[in-house]
């Protein structure tokens, strides 16, 4: 399955792939980020091939040529098409040795890569696109099996800290019958979905074979300081990060029951998303007085927020009127952290409301003191 | 052409890439992200085809066939197949609709996207993979022409405000005989390279039309609350980031000629970069001292920088011994902003020496000081 994103989802995903990166790259172990080619002329028989269709016309107007000439052609061409990639292991295992002289020749560092990748459709016609977010970490043979512990606890912290109920997310490892031919061990990053566990992130443990492999067996450029000039081992990290994504969508929405003010028994939808994954951050509206005085407020405001790259909703250009009660409701369903009201009491004392998506209290600050606080907030999340 | 980027060259372009979204996402005009499928179903002719091999191994396989027959299977089977997008406006075209629900039908208001995007090749045989980044902008008919100089204006800016010498970026009206079909007005931002002008990124005018034909010219569908319940026009602006690295590359380097000290005239090569642009922005070493010591007060310091989020070269982890002139030597050629050396002194007094990329001198400042002095270094440059 692909997805497209509209605008919330989109940002979403990218706060995610942005946490993805810090963690992976800002981590004290060394990590590089690379980025290699989609598309690669290789030796694979099966995938997925890029066919020009021009080349293809061509060589069916070439009329001299026989039914079963023209045949022949055609499976020629496309052997010799490019491939899509399925993953980044690949592009990772062929920067190896220029990466290596990167770091002198000193184990362990790892290949960060983040994108997209492309897999067989399922008869639907369509190859399915994953954003994968991919670490592949390369240290000396006797201490793999500890660096596979090491990343798969960093991976499982890192996923529950962004949950609502960190327990939905838990990491196994995988059984023998399901191993993949190169690997020796691997642990599976699963999220309990309503409908079942999913894997979000997976890890292998797969010796030096298919970076040997890679090098065409030269050991030589593939050694490392380490006094024994062993051949690194590979330990692959790979997310899938569209199901990260619904993964946390899955996991912060609340459904609330509440009473309103005539006792009716309503249903509060809430997107409680982690603060820094929450797409937007602060929603900016109007409520009674002056209009283009207030407005001119807002504006200040949302420059204001932008310069502090805090991602902001302008409500107030909505011209059709709303309650405050639905602007509540659909931001909440936004998974919106705060919303910032600025009315006539703000114009004389510089006073605005701002109400808390998680609390639903509305509190009273002064203008001059939101941003910060937005800042601190958001950060201070961050940094749990 | 496409490239392959390692360490280095990939955070320039990924820094390169985020300034570029910030600006056009986080300007007062309203902007979404959004994040369209790179392969489609069309009924387009030409371009490049996802083939899957597994299919068409199974039509080969099909022996009672003759090979007419064949032929006529494998035409259907490629001209059926998805092909890959070479650009970003069909599906902002595609995604206009439920956009405009999210501004409750108001114009202006525009969609981004940023990546992969495909060409078929120039003979090689792999297809061209370009990183693109894309604005497509929906006005009103009558502002159509401002916006279009608006946009002009604010991109060209954006170009120069990285450049060292922001002359070597220029606009220039694209000639009449050169317009893109649908277009109305082009406007090209170029760069002079040493080997001659290429554009950066292209500004189009294209009306409504292809608006139309993407929604089948249902009108009610595209109409906007502006009085006049005109369909909208569309200003397409698209910038080629792989161009837009080897720009700010050819623009930072600078070969300067010095005296060594012998009265030797030597060449010293800086790559200026930018400070945000910069994919380094301090490099860490040790001079004489307690090795373990020095060690700990650099992890200490690296850990900080880290979570400030300051990209930082762990240089003490070399155990290679190096003069300081090759490392200053290395680390201006990677344009690495601030070299940070730590020494015995720092263990006694906890200054240390800050040697500037761009001035060669080396301040000494307090250890407690030197992480605040790089960020406001940086956003300093950021906000000039």
């Amino acid at each position: 399955m692909s997805c497209c994103y509209g605008p919330l989802g989109m940002e979403l995903r990218r706060n995610l792939l942005q946490q993805w990166w810090l963690s992976v790259t800002g981590s004290t172990q060394q990590v590089f980020g690379i980025n290699t080619l989609s598309s690669s002329k290789g030796t694979a028989t099966d995938g997925l091939r890029i066919v020009e269709s021009e080349q293809l016309k061509h060589v069916f107007e070439q009329k001299e040529l026989s039914n079963q000439q023209l045949l022949q052609k055609i499976q020629t061409l496309i052997q010799r098409s490019p491939s899509l990639r399925t993953g980044f292991l690949q592009g990772a295992l062929e920067q190896f040795v220029p990466s290596l002289e990167l770091v002198n020749r000193k184990l362990p560092f790892g290949l960060a890569e983040t994108g997209l990748c492309f897999q067989p459709s399922d008869g639907s016609g369509c190859p399915a696109e994953v954003t994968q977010a991919s670490l592949v970490w390369f240290c000396p043979p006797r201490t793999s099996s500890q660096w596979l512990d090491h990343w798969n606890r960093q991976r499982l912290k890192w996923w529950r800290k962004f949950a609502l109920s960190p327990s939905d997310f838990s990491s196994s490892d995988v059984p023998e019958e399901e191993l993949e031919e190169a690997a020796s061990r691997g642990v599976r990053i699963l999220y309990r979905f309503p409908w079942g566990q999913e894997p979000v992130e997976t890890l292998w443990s797969r010796g030096s074979t298919e970076l040997l492999h890679t090098h065409n067996g030269v050991r030589a450029k593939l050694q490392c300081r380490d006094g024994r000039k062993s051949v690194p081992h590979v330990i692959s990290v790979t997310g899938n990060m569209d199901r990260g994504v619904m993964a946390f969508l899955s996991n912060s929405l609340q459904q609330l029951k509440k009473e309103d003010s005539k006792k009716k028994m309503l249903q509060r939808k809430v997107l409680k998303l982690h603060p820094v994954l929450a797409p937007v951050k602060v929603a900016l509206d109007i409520g009674r007085g002056a209009t283009v005085e207030l407005r001119q407020v807002c504006d200040g405001l949302l420059q204001e927020f932008i310069e502090a790259k805090i991602s902001t909703w302008p409500g107030y250009l909505e011209t059709m009127p709303t309650s405050m009660e639905q602007l509540n409701t659909k931001y909440d369903e936004m998974g919106v952290l705060f919303t910032v009201v600025i009315n006539e009491n703000t114009l004389e004392s510089g006073l605005l409301l701002v109400r808390s998506r998680d609390t639903t209290i509305k509190e009273t600050k002064h203008i001059s003191e939101i941003k910060s606080f937005l800042s601190t907030y958001i950060s201070a999340a961050d940094n749990l």
